[in-house]
């Protein structure tokens, strides 16, 4: 790409003066530091690493950046997975990670006001005195920034929403270096353009989050988990539609697919090799976790479940999750000197048996291996592929892209929260049609010069 | 405005040929019809009334009115209350209201794909038979249209959401004739802009809403409603901190203040003549519900309530929000020959004692006379003037001016529900600062001509 200018040493000393010589590196450590993220994507080094302290900064960064046509590419902590924070294009690496304070807690009010760089888990580690916290959780510690650039989602999205369901109100810089609010601290909202839906997901594209507030809940008071086995996919998603359909309102509804138990027991469960569901209820009342209990276990019974085990204990619980969440590193340990593609869609919950038989036949029909589990309570599947070598890793990613296809034809999406990254620029056109348009319009409109994580989101 | 040219009779000939001569009319009879919403906003008449029938019909619509610079304003049925839909520069009136049609009920994926003109009651009634409804309800039998349109939320937001937050994909008529579709049928979306939210509550003044698939949840098995009464409008608020705070998920929490208590019995029940809440409690089992209304009631006695009264029985719950929903219709029978500004602000939760506080010392300021309710879970709170004279009249829209200010200053927002409108455009520059030029690009951006929907939204 010729559109970009390089990082003079003029650029460097004006960086400087912005942000401050300790919060500016051109070290190869440094350097390498940022270059990828926890996924597949190959590595890209940018020319420089600043680190934003104030949002001031953040904006006048940008703006200088504009001035000379250098790419910038925003940093949490680096821990998506479809090359979303990778500095394609060199340019400025844009680290919002020492923007990491608390800037106020409203306990009546439900919220929170942090700055960017805050990781999810520390935020909650904050808040537990106040005996809330905010719900989207996508297994690492991701910034909060960087989840809302993503919309990331996770494990308990089918009763809390994901993290675009739970921000109120956003301060952003814009390319040309205006720093802007959008929102209110109100629930309601509903007084011009959604900017706060237009930023959040956007990678980074559209401008940077330099400030957040966001939706909390209380900590729920009873939390119970539960293990149900079942002979076929089909069954196992009849119980999800007739759980969701109960009312009950439950935390997490995972799918374990049978070649993931395996994983899932070296992590520290015991499941049977089965489909599987996970589920997780939180309750106000003793009395309400009993009854939801029992009627889980009905549906279950009434499904056919192979197996059934509920626990209200929560080191049980703990275990359960943590193996879930650690599944990935797992497979990894599995799988020495090997990467794992890890692919995420997301199909109507009416489409996830007919996926997963597609995304078994495929994996078998090019030979490789892949394990599967998702998020079945909201349509999302996960597809984990190892390969080693140059001819495996083009087969698992024809398997990737007729997944990707599948799905989309399906009614779903190419991505339920990983976002599009690099990764999946190549199949927008598939999934939003001439909606494509109007994206490469508001893009142009927002970052005429493209400076803003180029690569990513829209094709090239 | 001369920036607009007149519907003339080749104008007139054209729309005949998109949408056939039974779907045009220029009688005084239908312009009159389509002249005024249900608000205090003064009528203004289209040139031509046009019904769509198909979404292209609509994207000719538009195409045709952009290429003579003609003013489209679409409508469903006239329920809004800040002028939403009152064609303010003549031109088209493109009513939705026969495009009313369920496309597919997809009761295993809990969601429906509807045309914009069905009304969201309508829509109920044909989905009981799945167990399903769509749980957004301004009061009035609003069309999905113009419920998505404005975000339309209403009383039991606090649990299901606005109209933006049960909505998943879209198709939407733009001014140059494209259609367009957005978002996917997947629950979980991250792959690029969110335009489902950007085209949500922008008031027709981005695109037309062709067609829309809608998230649904289970009829609740068991309900029950609460009404309780404290000495002061804090307690009453404290009662909203400590019931959210709970964990309960109650599924409305509205406020009645004092000045409309006297409304309400005439509508049918009997409230005390102090700050009251109306709680309603969805649950899947009996025991949650009999938990959930034990917890509440040791709340309101903990919180100091004069008074508590619950009941699960329908009728006598019906009758309650009845008489909720009817408030305003049995204000305009107290007060004949006058009409009633309504006016909508929201808050911050914490915020709301001191907004009420202000409202009612505002109203004695002035003068007139103001009743007060409002939805308290999400800090959104109604204040009606009723006005026959001019002197009055520019009383009461002091009152409301003083009162968004406030609520604005308060980290809130101009408007919860009712959108913008003509009424609330000139506090667009207050509460949104720099992001108001973004608004404008964007619309420029979509609608190079102005002809969507003009004098809304946007000040001008």
């Amino acid at each position: 790409m010729t559109r970009f200018h390089p990082v003079t040493p003029q650029v460097i000393d004006d960086l400087k003066n912005i942000v401050g010589a300790d919060n500016i590196s051109t070290a190869q450590a440094e350097i390498d530091l940022h270059a990828q993220d926890a996924g597949f994507h190959p590595a890209h080094p940018a020319e420089v690493v600043v680190w934003g302290i104030t949002a001031q900064q953040v904006a006048d960064v940008l703006k200088l950046a504009n001035t000379h046509c250098i790419p910038v590419t925003p940093w949490g902590v680096g821990t998506g997975l479809e090359g979303n924070s990778i500095p394609l294009y060199g340019g400025i690496l844009l680290s919002l990670e020492r923007m990491n304070t608390i800037i106020e807690v409203y306990p009546d009010d439900f919220q929170v006001t942090v700055q960017p760089g805050i990781g999810h888990k520390d935020l909650n580690e904050k808040l537990a005195r106040y005996g809330l916290f905010f719900p989207p959780d996508p297994g690492a510690n991701a910034t909060i920034g960087g989840m809302l650039a993503n919309n990331a989602a996770g494990i308990r999205t089918v009763k809390y929403g994901a993290s675009k369901d739970n921000v109120l109100k956003m301060q952003v810089a814009l390319a040309d270096g205006r720093l802007i609010h959008t929102g209110s601290r109100s629930i309601k909202q509903a007084a011009g353009y959604n900017l706060v839906q237009l930023f959040v997901g956007s990678e980074g594209t559209l401008g940077v989050i330099t400030e957040a507030t966001l939706k909390l809940v209380p900590v729920p008071q009873f939390m119970s988990a539960i293990i149900a086995s079942f002979p076929t996919v089909e069954l196992a998603i009849d119980t999800v539609v007739a759980v969701r359909g109960s009312g009950i309102d439950v935390a997490a509804l995972e799918f374990i697919d049978v070649t993931n138990t395996k994983a899932m027991n070296e992590a520290g469960t015991d499941i049977a090799p089965y489909p599987t569901l996970l589920m997780e209820i939180h309750a106000a009342h003793e009395e309400t976790l009993a009854a939801d209990m029992a009627l889980v276990r009905q549906i279950c019974e009434e499904t056919g479940a192979v197996s059934f085990r509920a626990t209200a204990n929560n080191a049980e619980r703990k275990v359960l999750w943590n193996a879930r969440h650690h599944a990935y590193e797992t497979l990894q340990r599995n799988h020495p000197g090997q990467k794992i593609f890890i692919m995420d869609v997301a199909v109507p919950i009416s489409a996830y048996p007919e996926l997963i038989a597609f995304s078994r036949q495929t994996i078998e029909d090019y030979g490789v291996i892949g394990y599967m589990k998702g998020h079945a309570g909201d349509g999302n599947i996960h597809v984990e592929l190892p390969f080693g070598d140059e001819t495996t890793f083009a087969k698992v990613k024809q398997v990737n892209s007729a997944i990707v296809h599948q799905a989309i034809a399906m009614g779903g999406t190419s991505t339920g929260e990983h976002g599009v990254g690099i990764g999946k620029a190549a199949y927008m056109a598939q999934e939003h049609g001439e909606a494509l348009d109007v994206m490469r319009d508001i893009k142009h409109l927002l970052d005429p010069n493209g400076i803003l994580n180029p690569g990513k989101v829209l094709p090239e």
